[in-house]
């Protein structure tokens, strides 16, 4: 049998694993739910379980190594998650030591974001890139940064943090202490707080504003316009700051590509001229959801 | 006698050239002029002399090699200058090649602002780390990015134009195309142009306005408070994609470090929680006009 590796992927609902082999291929895989009400021992414990099932499932012989993303900010050289919106009970919680002592080997702790950047390089859209940038377009937008074929984590596992660009220095509040970060104008928590602007009541969705952009609505178009701008503001930011080929975006923000993208192009094709006079790429990213488990399994292979 | 190599650094007007050894110690210096009016290939000829003069001096035997830094993008794998302002007639030209025949040895080529930064790195102020960022205020403002101590360059060495971060975008035009880039808001030329706004006359010059922001002058002081606050935009934006422990600044604007340096830190604070929630530091680099020099030395050791 061929070597593989497992990867696990912790989220604020779901807890995924799966052994991968050196081609990409799963050859097994665990889903199961984040019962964060449990408190982090057991979410730790549910953690251990699923990656020993697959072990033991497909033997230790061929187990090349373990890799294990997580949401938050994570010390590095400690394996310490030290501030986790999406995982309460979490925070100064040492979950890399824990794992390895439970079970009893090596474990590589990463960043959700900076996993699923590196599942892109490894077998998603940048594959054939060693220098790329990920945008996570969700409730919130995380980043990854991967030159020469490895995580930009800078000093204390920071780096990284692209929703936080200042697309607009007087636009909206964001909780970090800023005003106008990209996630507080191009994702889809964005996008609805814009749809509420427009007149579009309170408790409409992104899903809601996408059909209406469909239907034609002007309302719904302008909003994945600015959308579409915020992000060319801050993709031509980063193309001047780079020169990487490749820039990836992902979630399911992505259904509206088509309103979105014409804008950015063309926002970032104008405020850049290191992407006008290259052959940069934007581009959807590939590997979906599961971009964070080829990532973690990616880091089980030396 | 220890082993050396000679850096050479071409700018628009200075032609230095110097023999550095292992330990940062200048063996032997030439400085010229560089003489625009005579063409490229007789530029190229005083590079030449300058590096010959310095290898004659001090022996072949113990020169471990030669890097020279030039203003202007440059396509890495070839050598070649493909556009620099600073450097007309020089468009399109193989420096690097035309250098290694006439010298009959390896040449490292490398962009200036780069350099400056490797020359930070190596002997100047981030000789402590392995990740910063360089921005050179002057007439415009450059920019290097060392990560894991290399030089990123990106995929057609245009890497580093953190001059053109956008920090407001209906700021100021630039000729990139962009807006409200930093280089419109915080360079010397950026201070002139604001001291103009301000009813300062045509002629005033950088220096006049830092006078006057001695003397008390409110307008003068303001106008550092806008080019501070613009600095406290990019590197919040740098803070939060890279997490290095360093961003350096040089140019002979720092000489108003008292005056644009406490409104760049309030803005960077505030705007940042990677830079407030970590020991990130902002500092004056400390080589002065001969990083580049010392950037351009450190490419000749292997």
């Amino acid at each position: 049998m061929a070597r593989y590796a497992i990867g696990l992927d912790l989220g604020g609902t779901n807890l995924r694993a799966a052994a991968i082999d050196a081609s990409g291929q799963i050859l097994h895989k665990v889903a199961g739910r984040t019962d964060l009400s449990a408190g982090a021992d057991m979410v730790i414990g549910d953690m251990v379980d699923a990656i020993d099932a697959t072990r033991r499932h497909l033997g230790e012989t061929n187990l090349a190594g373990i890799g294990v993303g997580v949401p938050g900010f994570i010390i590095m050289e400690k394996g310490i998650i030290t501030d986790s919106p999406n995982l309460p009970g979490f925070e100064n919680y040492p979950v890399r030591d824990a794992l390895e002592e439970r079970l009893g080997c090596r474990v590589h702790l990463e960043n959700d974001a900076n996993a699923a950047a590196l599942g892109e390089k490894w077998m998603g859209a940048g594959r054939e890139v060693e220098d790329l940038v990920l945008l996570t377009l969700g409730t919130g937008i995380g980043g990854g940064v991967i030159c020469g074929g490895r995580v930009v984590h800078g000093f204390v596992g920071m780096g990284g943090e692209l929703g936080h660009i200042t697309v607009n220095p007087t636009g909206n509040p964001c909780g970090c202490g800023n005003r106008g970060c990209l996630e507080k104008h191009a994702s889809a928590t964005a996008i609805t707080a814009m749809a509420k602007l427009m007149g579009f009541g309170d408790g409409v969705t992104a899903e809601a504003v996408y059909r209406m952009a469909v239907e034609g609505n002007d309302k719904a178009v302008e909003i994945y316009r600015v959308m579409g701008e915020s992000l060319g503001i801050a993709l031509a930011n980063l193309s001047n700051i780079f020169n990487f080929p490749l820039y990836l975006l992902s979630g399911g923000v992505l259904a509206a590509w088509d309103f979105f993208a014409p804008p950015m192009f063309e926002e970032c094709r104008r405020r850049s001229f290191v992407f006008r006079n290259t052959a940069t790429r934007i581009e959807k990213a590939s590997l979906g959801n599961q971009a964070g488990l080829f990532g973690a399994a990616s880091l089980g292979f030396p």
